[in-house]
């Protein structure tokens, strides 16, 4: 039994609020357990140095969390000066994960930047701003299409993201706090609403996973973000 | 008429939602308007090195913004590297401001910080920053008290701050975004339960001010803390 | 008995000798009993970003304080690698006071940076700063009506600075470091030679402090800056 | 046919040349093709602060690429006064993969510092420096026994990484720069010499992949990292 | 003719105003014609980590440039965040040049820093700050014995610095800042009251020059220290 | 008898190894002894913004270490978020080295920077720096000229350097890391190959030297770098 009681290939109870930030062109407050992240998006007429004259858009992330979203009071990034290892990579992923499913070509020359912020902290908040960003993104562009900035939606497909382990030998799903830190591997699956990988990160906690792990966890991914993905549409109206 | 329709003297609606953050000692969601600020008060068991070995406790604060707390995004703090000076002078504010009603030497050497983060902005952060930190406070020290580290509550009084201005040449309470970027005078009171001074911060932004405005300004700032102080109450459970 | 010995109405001896930086356009050497102040202003052919093509000019202030300015060494700024929260509070205040006299359209495109450094401590010195680098400015500016850059100098008033607390229960004026680490309340007045109130700070250092209390730190510093305002009129060989 | 001529399975020339720097512990200059990383491991008789006590020891990472390591000159990121959000994610999965095959507790109190610096970039520089810092490690480990600081060598397995990629829709091992520009996946395997998976890091740089291709870019991997587990054992003289 | 029209072998007016800055331990406001810097001298009970229990004590220096001390203003270094390369560079010949004439044993376990600040720069600042720190170091230890921290002063000889160089093909003495900037070599000598060279800095700005001008160079130094020491004598009443 | 057994006036093995870094246009390896320097020449078409529209080309450069270069591991500047003064000091000087020997208006607009890193670390890598970077930077020159973006190569001269001390009263040429560390001065001399002196940077390290002292060592300067301008001749095949 994992410490959560849920079943192996249970998700926690999963919602996806949108338009909660007042002034963000696209926004969704995302819940997956305890764990709450506030997802916005933000326009901008114009496109970093390296993409100038080019025609095309680009889709970035910056990912922070609340000093007291976790169990005990962590520094806060913008005292100390500067973001952790740790901050960079999620962000980077974030951003990674959202272009892989948006056509930048066609959204013209303009920024939107995905700000996920961590309120509350109980694992898997790397995957959770992947999967409440994805909706802050489209109601971005909807944003866009209303205000006649574009004629059509540039996102090609859905994303999100769930993050499974191996819990005292046997795989399961969406780990939470607890069950993340006894994990032996922690692995962190983004997938397209048809079924193709954008990314995929393991890492063995203690000792070294196999490839039958790795497909047995690949599998609880795809039935997780299946319900991710009615979520979002969900969430979107769709 | 001012540009909110709100009479001289009226305060925005607020709200004081106690709790709200699942990991903090005492916490306190406050809403102005559409100004919302969170904040959680997080408990350490040691003092900063100038108050080492001398029985005293230290209470102080932290300030940010979502970087889409606002109608255009702004930078992240963390990401430039380092916190602007008005956050700066914010986070100096509130601290003292609960410091001038804690007994210190009562706490006991440990530390309280308070996180003052704003996920909506709509004018008054840092005076609702103030409000709602005190609940949060209040919060953690009745935490200490009912985990026998502390065998009073420390406070010996609340704290409350709101912000006036002028308005075409009237005193005005509680100036919300639109309100305050027009105003001739913006000054911010932080006042006791029992009707002290604590801080008291005024600001010419066109003409000069005169001492009979601030005489005016620091009546309606007394109406609307006592409003605050009501509020305070019913948030504690008082 | 205030621990200067002075009367609680009166000053410590006030010099403000201008001429004193060779290469700037406009400076004021001011001291204020101890405290010493060195105020530059520097003229310079442009404006920040946000100014541009706006036909306005702006005024800035920069402060900082000689390592050995204090009685014990305090660490350098610039080999720290930040100004602290507490140099930027203050340089932000001097630059609003000054801008809150200046017709910043009349200057046309370009940018007055004053530079505070204080060379000796001895309380006071936010305020010394504001009231030597008006004459400083006022410098500058007839610099550059005499090289023709300018028909008309475009301060529209005097502006100084005093402060002021409650030593043992009495309203005093300014305060020297002696005073002021012992004072009640550490109130600053920011005030126009017409009688205007450009920035009131007041912060009570223990008890809170009443109204009447700061209607009587008013009357002080409305009598103290008009010394300051005579003393500048002089300097400038008004 | 893929750019680099290569048979899709066949690796680049692999040289690993031990002991190359003098004063190291432990040090390993690895080429795959022209892609060159001097790999050192430094030992130093403390742990960071969270394992004090512990009596368990730390293996950590730092990368960095010589400036002109590449085709055009980067910044020195020492002058720029940050590590790159790239830089932080390599040396943190360096540190990592190794960690995963020391004894940490075996070790004793003492950090192993394994330093991998870029002399010539031409694609699979992180996993490059992941074969080579095993070595280094290794030789430091058995330096330690030499010198009776240590009775075993705690190293468990040995640990290599390889890059694997879809070109033109086959799978292909060890991507040079050339080919890694205009891959469809960029997939990094960090596997141990008994088979076991450390870390499988897949991104998709076009269009999502799918579950087959994972399972191809696998079997790659394996047959890769055999080849350089060889090369590890000849390197230590195994 | 040099610009300045002094003789070749002339120094400017040199001023050694001791005890200058009421906080120190020891100070002096050294004038080399209009370049002006003030340098103070703070004694600290207490060593930097390399030196704990060696019973030797340490001498170093700090060096700052107030913003308008230049012909057009430079960037506060405190705001920029970071001290330039040429600021390091003559903070670390200061102290050096110190350390050469002190005893630092005999000091015992303790630390002066000599703060040198220009207050108006006009050439020549670097060598001015060593010699008015001598000045500042030699009345900081006579306080120290005064105050019997110290039996004996620990300074071993007198140190002081000039510039030479070459102007239009003839060595000068003492350049001011015109010269400096034409000047072909720029020759920094720091020599002690018996003759000795403690650091010979020379700079070819145009072509090189050769050994004869620096031997030329030299005799112009021993000459204008010889001055200087004598201006050093009489400031500590010597 | 110096410590490393040479004669008073001998170098160690110098060797001198072209062309070692694939990407740069001009490269070379200089291995003085154990110490080790990899320089390379990096040409980029425009330059720093004070000179723009000069017509004028830059030459600069920049210095690091390998973290294991030394005996025991050095902290990583990157990782530090700085440079130290140091650093700062030795990348200034190889800069303004091989600028003396440079026509910078025959180069046009385009700046060429050098990086020296040193991978061993055993006495000497500044001057080791500048003696390889010369080499690089020729090749630099020849790569642009081939590539017709110039038409004469405009170095004037030769440069290159080397240390000097006082070992056990005796003046000795070339000291290594043991040597140097026990010497009682430390000098720098920077020379043409016409016999030019471009800098001279001497520092007593114990008692301070005589001018016959700075004689004598400038006398063993021109005989080592006698050789080494033979040496740079044959590495760039002349």
């Amino acid at each position: 039994m994992r410490p959560s009681g849920r079943a192996p290939d249970a998700l926690r109870t999963v919602s996806l609020e949108p338009g909660v930030a007042r002034h963000a062109e696209g926004s969704c407050l995302i819940r997956m357990g305890l764990t709450e992240v506030l997802c916005t998006a933000s326009v901008e007429g114009r496109v970093p140095p390296f993409l100038r004259n080019s025609g095309q858009g680009w889709v970035t992330a910056e990912y922070g969390m609340l000093p007291r979203a976790t169990h005990t009071r962590s520094d806060r990034e913008a005292a100390r000066g500067k973001q952790s290892g740790r901050t960079q990579e999620i962000q980077r992923l974030i951003g990674r994960s959202l272009r892989a499913v948006t056509d930048l070509k066609a959204m013209g020359e303009m920024t939107i930047t995905l700000d996920c912020d961590v309120l509350t902290a109980d694992g898997g908040t790397r995957c959770a701003s992947i999967t409440g960003a994805w909706v802050a993104l489209h109601l971005a562009f909807e944003h866009c299409r209303a205000s006649n900035i574009m004629t059509a939606n540039p996102l090609r497909d859905q994303v999100a993201a769930i993050s499974c382990g191996i819990w005292e030998g046997a795989p399961v799903l969406d780990l939470d706090y607890a069950e993340d830190s006894k994990a032996d591997a922690d692995t962190n699956f983004v997938l397209t609403g048809q079924g193709g990988i954008v990314e995929v990160q393991g890492t063995a906690e203690g000792a070294p996973f196999t490839e039958a792990d790795l497909t047995a966890l690949m599998q609880l991914a795809k039935k997780g973000t299946g319900e991710l993905f009615a979520a979002q549409r969900k969430a979107i109206g769709g």
